[in-house]
């Protein structure tokens, strides 16, 4: 492994993606969900990697939403886990979610060192046997009825815009952790986080530790999830404008 | 492996990466190029998936210079060679380049695995004792004396910055093949192409074979790289203009 220097413009996003290689070698990250993370650098880069206000007030919303919950659940694939474990085991002290394995390229093997890596890191993981929950002819459609199966609000980060739909379709609302705001899961959403999956989980986990009455009851309701991504959009365009001054 | 359904919306784009998962498994790929790519694909996405206006006048002009070039050469890395094999082949039977090996996670096995695939292509592959011809501290600056070393254009494509930078202040004509246009490559070099791999190189192949004499002489000097890179980026910005429409 070569030594990124402390000074390389791109240093933290360089060290991420080193961390998540050495995950992708240990199995936990497929190498589809090694591309689809670069996917989410390049717009993470045209927000600036940095919370935006706009998604500050979604990262909001969403606690409220997990508050009003009546089953709440986490769902986490290989990069979220390798990504954010500790956050996720926040996340759920504060929030009392169900947080269920689920994986696009998926194998008993992964599903096990997904899991043992999440609760090596203090996260309490719903077992039991897969079962078609959702609708969907790839493993992507297997769940738990625990999980899935029983949540009202689900929260996904870097999903694929099949499932998103699916669950929409199920009845369930979805907040979705999401950098591209053009995709399919960010436009499927009933709520889309523009942010980086370990910025946006400890704002969600903040904001439930410090949510007051009167702001919930503002922001319940059904949130205009194009506000959200028009806001990351015009960010972005904004970034594009001044790149090259 | 999963079936791809071929109606999925981004259908291209996921073989594209499903391929290169496969390459990654092989040792062609490494786990940092399939990040890469990843962020490849989402300035791809901003610019349509399809060749602009732009990218083609900067593919033409790439043509004149690899035409007008003393000693030009091609310096292929991982994902290149795994994405382009048999467009590199065609664009060396074009322009009588040499073709390097050059790459950031350098292993021996990693250079003979690449070769083979590039020959097996029918692609000439210069061969020899890597030694350090590029002043930089981590393997991107092995190369070939007989290569980079007496190269006065060269063509890269998914390049790192740090080596563009030192390429151009060893007085070397870089041409770059690069999605970003904000990336430090993309700036650095004397001529970027906007565009993906796979649809770039047979267009600067076609062109090699069509230039004419008034052309020639109209696009040759110093290209005005800033113009291409404003071009892509106003095609980014119409694209997320309307992306909600």
């Amino acid at each position: 492994m070569m030594t990124i220097p402390t000074d390389h413009p791109r240093y933290r996003s360089l060290i991420v993606r080193e961390r998540l290689a050495g995950f992708a070698r240990e199995g936990i990250v497929s190498p589809e969900g090694l591309a689809a993370h670069g996917r989410g650098e390049a717009f993470d880069y045209l927000i600036g990697e940095r919370t935006t206000d706009g998604a500050l007030l979604a990262e909001k919303t969403a606690a409220v939403m997990l508050r009003s919950a009546r089953y709440p659940v986490i769902s986490v694939n290989g990069n979220t886990a390798a990504l954010a474990a500790r956050e996720i085991a926040l996340l759920q002290l504060a929030s009392g979610a169900i947080v269920e394995v689920n994986l696009f390229h998926r194998t008993e093997e992964r599903v096990r060192n997904i899991t043992r890596l999440l609760e090596s890191n203090g996260v309490t993981v719903l077992s039991g046997k897969a079962e078609r929950i959702v609708p969907l002819p790839h493993d992507r459609g297997l769940s738990y009825p625990e999980g899935t199966g029983k949540a009202d609000v689900i929260l996904v980060s870097l999903e694929d815009g099949d499932r998103c739909e699916t669950l929409k379709k199920m009845g369930k609302t979805v907040i979705a952790i999401d950098l591209n705001p053009l995709s399919r899961t960010a436009r499927m959403a009933s709520l889309t986080i523009v942010d980086e999956v370990t910025r946006a989980l400890p704002m969600i986990t903040g904001f439930l530790g410090t949510l007051e009455e009167p702001e919930i009851a503002f922001l319940s309701g059904t949130p205009d999830n194009n506000y959200f991504l028009r806001e990351a959009i015009k960010e972005m365009k904004r970034r594009l404008t001044h790149a090259l001054d």
